[in-house]
């Protein structure tokens, strides 16, 4: 067999240029989020695949990276379906093991218990451009806190992230499942179809009022409850005014505690937030998984165009581990999108070491090799970055890759 | 199907107890090779399988997590073979990918390359005690530079970070594989035997010289060789002395080039590095891996009773990517031991902020809530930890699952 050289299909190696700007991103992640009291914790990347094919994971449990099970437990000539052939799989979000690791360590855990993970996830989307099969995540949860002190919590943890990396004037998209589900019950759609519906408005930000009306119509739905619908997206106005004007407009078919609790949120914030940016009721914001029960919310940045970030409410999925129900709230910011806009945008690591090579020519003697790389260790002392590393015959090509990668400053040793 | 609470077999979930530990180290890792100039880089965890199964991987070629081919590549009724399942694997080590990786990037890389990798590596072992199978590996690899100031810049780097983390006392031996060959060239061994040879010799940690040379005598070598063999290593001593003792006795067995390289490798380190270690010159070590072409070298600390961590000169791996021999050369230090170790001795984290609670009692009117969320903000931007969090029913037992995160204040506060 010949070996390959490109990473495995939808993959990717990632340059020392790109690794400089992740690791800065990373050690502020664990700064700004540990200041805020979340513990970090990490979960192995393979998971039981009876989790990972538990229904919470929505579409994402089609691109599941399975793995094969190994020695006597493998049995090629029996096997008849994948079923068979598998007992686990790589983990395609931080969620599913979340729970799974709540509910094996709860009694040693703070309630509420606030999460920090950050790792890498594996789905195996069809690649495209900047998406890739894996990719790191970065998660806070806040476990076993009812009220709406969580999400408020981590929205401020998540704009005081994005502040100190200098993002500027995006937005937070709010809503709530359960306002969701109050507005389609208004418009009269039936309970077994919200899902279906909610997959069509999900899609507003992309083909706008009619588009949504038309692909509802096709789908089936009654003119008369597609009408009613619409209007309601019509009158809400985008800010907390809209909110009230929601719970007016729902009458009964709402909860009073759920639009009060969404304007708290938003007041709060508003109130004690740092950073650039502003709060938006979005009454058609419907975010992909099925799991969420409450608030849910998601960053928007005009630079990428969509969402670079989002959570939201899932009080039942740690129950179905625990079978207790343990309220849950979870944040998670799309590191790769992040990582991806600072590299465009040319940014630069801030406080980073000088970088300064010495090239030393082959064959130096030991005792002057001992003083270059003591006087090398010296400066290393005072807070420099220093390389020794051999010279090479085109030293001038050799220069110019180091400047590449940082370095600034070179001193060159002779043998003679 | 049942949800399962527990990790994976042979897999752990990281408390935040230990992840406090681990996030230390691995700053100080980045910290600390990033000054000797070392670049970091990463690899898909996910490898080819012609890569993983290249021959370079030696015992834990067979311990690899194999992962199913995906769609319409997977055809369950025509496949014989495990083969036929399969395209990826997780990967067992760093070095197979670096050199994938070297050998798709060498264009845009520096010569030498310094690289530092830190990630985690799967092998399907057999489950024991503080032995896991998936565990984060940490490398340093210099490739393209054929001379001792890789093995030396290596060794400095390490021993730089063990005594930044307070490690004494412990021994760096070193020995060459050239030296091995010599050695059993001059017992009388034929070539063919060499590796059966060193894997008995590399027993001598355990059952002494006197186990190793009826190991020998059972796998069928004359008692000649053997006699002749480990009177070698009763004659040679410990240190420089030895390296020079052990070129007499081989004669021309040995190059001179080989011990010479060895005696400038420790007289350097000796002479410019810092932390309390010592080198030792050990001819009966012989490390694992078969790919190693020239020195190598363990860490061994008594605390541990074994290596946490070693390396060595693995000139032809990258040639088998790229077609042109590639001298290289890499550390890897055992990140799990290290960590085991501090948490052993209780290590304290230097610098950790000083972490407050704020207990919120539910129901916090959103205008007092925000002068709390305020002042919290106010006390993490003069460097503490603030975590605000719904206040329990029990709120004694609250206090103490917090204190055991590292709360050392509380704060309370009451709707009333």
């Amino acid at each position: 067999m010949s070996l390959k050289k490109k990473p495995v299909t939808g993959m990717k190696d990632i340059t020392p240029e790109e690794m400089r700007i992740r690791d800065h991103v990373i050690s502020l992640i664990k700064e700004t989020y540990g200041s805020f009291g979340f513990s970090s914790i990490e979960t192995p990347c393979v998971e039981h695949i009876e989790n990972l094919s538990s229904k919470q994971g929505g579409e994402n449990e089609k691109l599941i990276f399975k793995i094969l099970k190994r020695g006597e437990k493998l049995n090629l000539e029996t096997a008849e379906t994948e079923a068979d052939l598998v007992d686990s799989g790589l983990r395609y979000d931080l969620t599913v093991p979340l729970s799974r690791y709540y509910s094996n360590n709860a009694n040693n855990l703070p309630t509420p218990f606030k999460a920090l993970q950050m790792g890498n996830v594996w789905r195996a989307d069809r690649p495209q451009r900047g998406r890739f099969r894996q990719f790191m995540q970065c998660d806070i949860d806040i476990l076993g806190d009812n009220s709406c002190m969580a999400e408020i919590d981590l929205i401020l943890a998540m704009s005081t992230l994005l502040s100190r990396l200098d993002f500027k004037g995006y937005v937070i998209r709010i809503n709530d499942r359960k306002l969701l589900k109050a507005m389609a019950a208004y418009s009269g759609f039936e309970e077994k179809d919200y899902d279906n519906v909610f997959i069509i408005l999900d899609k507003m930000d992309k083909i706008g009022l009619d588009g949504v009306a038309s692909e509802l119509e096709e789908a089936g739905f009654s003119k008369d409850c597609i009408e009613k619908y619409l209007n309601l997206f019509k009158q809400i106005t985008r800010d907390k005014t809209g909110v009230s004007e929601c719970a007016r407009l729902l009458g009964d078919f709402a909860e009073s505690a759920v639009t009060d609790n969404l304007l708290t949120i938003m007041d709060s914030v508003e109130k004690s937030a740092v950073g650039d940016f502003r709060m938006e009721f979005d009454p058609t914001l419907v975010r992909g998984m099925s799991y969420y029960t409450g608030p849910i919310f998601e960053i928007v940045m005009e630079e990428y165009g969509g969402s670079v970030g989002g959570g939201g409410r899932y009080d039942e999925m740690i129950g179905r581990f625990t079978g207790n129900n343990t309220p849950a709230c979870g944040f998670s910011v799309g590191f790769e999108r992040i990582v991806m806009l600072l590299m465009e945008r040319g940014y630069k690591v801030p406080g980073e070491n000088e970088r300064i090579a010495y090239l030393v020519e082959k064959g130096m003697p030991s005792d002057r090799m001992a003083d270059i790389l003591s006087e090398a260790a010296r400066l290393r002392g005072s807070g420099k970055s220093v390389s020794v590393a051999q010279m090479q015959k085109n030293k001038k090509f050799q220069k110019q890759q180091l400047e590449q990668q940082g370095f600034t400053e070179f001193k060159e040793f002779f043998v003679n």
